[in-house]
């Protein structure tokens, strides 16, 4: 029985991003039940905050570890925000990728960059909201930030989605389950690519 | 309420291959039932077939009259085979990608190229049969083909597969239910390339 996400059986980085109140947490939850995909989960040195667990939210490590790892090279993109370190460890990725999984690094639009220019062949997508005022509203409709956050938030979101251009595909969640499809599309499409399938040609002629 | 295959406000030229037998016709007359998309019918010189409809499995031109559409560059593509010409005229196809509607160009392998060459912008896929044996079975489970005709057209089969790692695309038609997914995932996503919703980012800043 053959699932309806396509299967992928050649792994590629897809690197997601899209402003806080976009909605990519909830897509990517929907996306992430495909069991060829594999999420990397982001490291920091930040302490957990309660309800948190390790490796699921963050891997949390400390000041040391992660500066030893940076050190060995080992993370795809890493930044300092807040006197905390936050970055991608590289060695999961590309274990999961070696395994033929793709991966999905959920990160924001810096460390976006740095991985474009670290990793020509990831593919990166651009989550998108309707519309500023829908974002607003959304930001606003959790009801845990002061007026004050959320407009620093907007003007954060504005900045975020200047980068959009800079990614390969956008899709803009104004129905959930339509942005869920449009990612699980472009996912299958990715894997259907030519210059990943040159070996399954040769196998259709050779047998 | 949303339709299950997304929304192409883009207009995208697709250009569809695939050997005889691989099953691209039925794949396509699934794909084709979304309305976004407008199928390119080819045109020709030779005369119709008994069932054939002027409009709709070709249309049928006369000699002067194609070539003096040649003369006008009226062609995306054309050749000449067995004493007829047959071709894919230009107007309908531009006509359909300016409102908006993607086009689906289903030729053979050369004419393909001839696309690449003029259509930097369009987007191929190629779609495989699982195997040769697979597809010799079905072009010889037809019935109406003489061993020689079979022989004939699997060498022809290679031939054309030959060209399929030029597509940008390839879907291998092993399952049909799962080759049209394949197909719909790969016309979405091409619909969400950055380059193509240029205008919808700038939108989504401006309200």
């Amino acid at each position: 029985m053959r699932k309806e996400v396509c299967s992928m059986k050649k792994g590629t980085l897809f690197v997601i991003s899209g402003p806080s109140g976009c909605g990519k947490g909830t897509v990517l939850k929907e996306v992430l039940k495909n069991p060829d995909l594999y999420f990397s989960v982001s490291a920091t040195t930040r302490d957990p905050r309660p309800g948190e667990v390790d490796g699921v939210n963050y891997r949390f490590m400390t000041n040391e570890a992660f500066e030893a790892l940076i050190e060995q090279d080992g993370f795809l993109e890493y930044a300092g925000y807040c006197d905390h370190y936050y970055g991608s460890p590289k060695q999961p990725v590309e274990e999961q990728l070696a395994m033929g999984k793709s991966v999905i690094l959920e990160i924001e639009v810096e460390g976006a960059m740095k991985v474009r220019a670290a990793r020509p062949d990831a593919v990166f997508v651009f989550i998108l909201p309707p519309s500023m005022t829908e974002l607003e509203n959304r930001l606003r409709g959790r009801g845990t930030e002061a007026e004050e956050v959320v407009q620093k938030r907007v003007a954060q979101a504005k900045r975020e989605i200047g980068f959009a251009e800079k990614y390969d595909y956008v899709v803009i969640n104004d129905d959930l389950s339509a942005a869920i499809a449009d990612v699980n599309a472009i996912l299958c499409a990715e894997s259907h690519k030519t210059k990943k399938n040159l070996e399954e040609i040769k196998e259709v002629l050779g047998k």
